[in-house]
């Protein structure tokens, strides 16, 4: 069995395209062949932590994670962000590896699931817009180089100073600093969601905008305004079944002014059924993380350690 | 953080007292101290996985349990029971231990919760009667020598082979083997069943019978017929909220000749509310298998590795 640590993981990650792992992930889940049972939630004082879990039928491994966010460990010096992978032998349960990844395993399948989205449903990039300045923020975009050849950012932060600081770590980007989100939905034809928030950030945005709103993963989150998730062209969910009961879809079935059977599914349209038919139509695909992903990274980084 | 492997773990075992400090457990969580989530379930082809989770609202830890089960394990000269146990910061979600107890800390606390029950419900034991001939099976006896002297006993498996080994493996107890489990329920007086039947085995007792079912932990496993849950004078929970969705007790709610009002949680019965109050009172306690045992081995053991 192995156990590794961040370290480790993130010396093979190199060797990895995650993009493509989770695009065939999600193409295997939509088609059927994943068996995903729901989100585990537990909520504490300081924080909420997810355990997601599955496998593929016929493959080696099942995944179990643990992924959890303390929003308050910044007073302690740690990220928000922890948890790790588990990966066990489909025949027998045997342990095959433990990763301590710290949530950084899943902080990068999200921001590669951002890339499928934007790779699929996005229309030619002009601008992107970030929403939110935290890790997530800067991963979708370190994502996103592989799928676009556009390099103009407009960010929005709740606090001024990190969206300054934001800037400042990305030398190679033309960053700007959105004087609030209507002017970044103004400007951005392109925009990525990563905040914890739960009231809607995003209430208008112009023809020809996608939208991944990666930040709501519970009932509670929510970054997009439901009319404008109801006024979208195309609404792709990662999961049909998840995102019945999290994320900005739910929200939206909740307040009665969509269905769920508009929505299609991310692995469907990467299959080339669905999605954006038009330059000037709005999509949003609503991204709340499904324990495919979690599998594909898992046994990705595993087969990348055997060979070290 | 802390990775121990089963033979660490193993040898710190013997400083705990791994009784009290599952007794204790389950009096918090009866009290209400604990959240402890939905248990988690996977089923694949070959077996099947649960999780387990849960933290003591104020305590240092939150514990994330995998456990599980592939009954054909014998063919890879493997126990079925397989997993780990992880511990984590209740104020950062940092992990603290991974503990590759390989499921044998699962098999030391559930038999641990076997010793709790015998010692708050079962009349003087003149015999005990084993159902199974397994690990569990074994362990419940190890466990059950610290809370009475009876070293009587009566088993009964599916192999009659199985059962010799048993007897063989176990001197200093004055084991034999019963001819069946009707002969098995009419001798002993302290009946643990350990199997993960599917079908009931146990369908009559005398008076003055008291039933440990450590057996079934899901909606489908059952050992003891609804008749006999529903003809007890006193019936135990570990947990009200499990044992309304699995185990025997939701086998014989859902057959409609019992209710939940009539269950006491075992929990209660340790701090003195309800329980036997007559010898000749045939009392049963359904042992699903609840997170805060999981927690309370697994700080006891974190805390006995600190001092190695």
């Amino acid at each position: 069995m192995k156990v590794a640590t961040w370290s480790e993981i993130e010396s093979v990650l190199p060797e990895i395209d995650v993009v493509a792992a989770i695009e065939s992930a999600f193409a295997a889940y939509s088609r059927g062949d994943a068996v995903i049972p729901p989100v585990g939630e537990m909520h504490l004082g300081a924080g909420e932590v997810h355990l997601k879990y599955g496998y593929l039928r016929g493959g080696d491994h099942y995944v179990v994670k643990i992924a959890s966010g303390f929003y308050n460990n910044a007073a302690f010096g740690l990220p928000s962000s922890n948890g790790m992978m588990l990966l066990f032998d489909q025949r027998t349960g045997a342990p095959v590896a433990v990763l301590l990844d710290e949530g950084k395993l899943t902080d990068a399948r999200t921001a590669a699931a951002g890339a499928v989205a934007a790779k699929h449903l996005a229309p030619t990039v002009q601008c992107i817009g970030i929403v939110g300045t935290g890790i997530q923020a800067r991963l979708q975009l370190q994502y996103l180089a592989r799928v676009t050849p556009c390099r103009k950012v407009v960010v929005w932060g709740r606090r001024p100073v990190a969206a300054q600081q934001f800037m400042a770590d990305l030398p190679g980007w033309d960053v700007e600093i959105a004087e609030d989100l209507t002017d970044l939905c103004g400007r951005a034809n392109l925009i990525v969601t990563t905040t914890p928030s739960q009231v809607p950030l995003i209430t208008q945005v112009r023809p020809g905008t996608h939208i991944t709103a990666v930040g709501s993963d519970t009932p509670q989150k929510q970054e997009i305004s439901v009319e404008v998730l109801a006024n979208a062209d195309v609404v792709v969910a990662d999961s049909l079944a998840q995102c019945a009961l999290r994320g900005e879809i739910s929200q939206a079935v909740r307040a009665g002014v969509f269905q769920m059977s508009s929505v299609v599914e991310l692995g469907a349209v990467i299959a080339g059924k669905g999605g954006r038919t038009h330059p000037d139509q709005v999509t949003i695909a609503d991204l709340t993380g499904v324990a495919v992903q979690d599998l594909a990274i898992t046994d990705a980084v595993y087969r990348a350690l055997q060979h070290t």
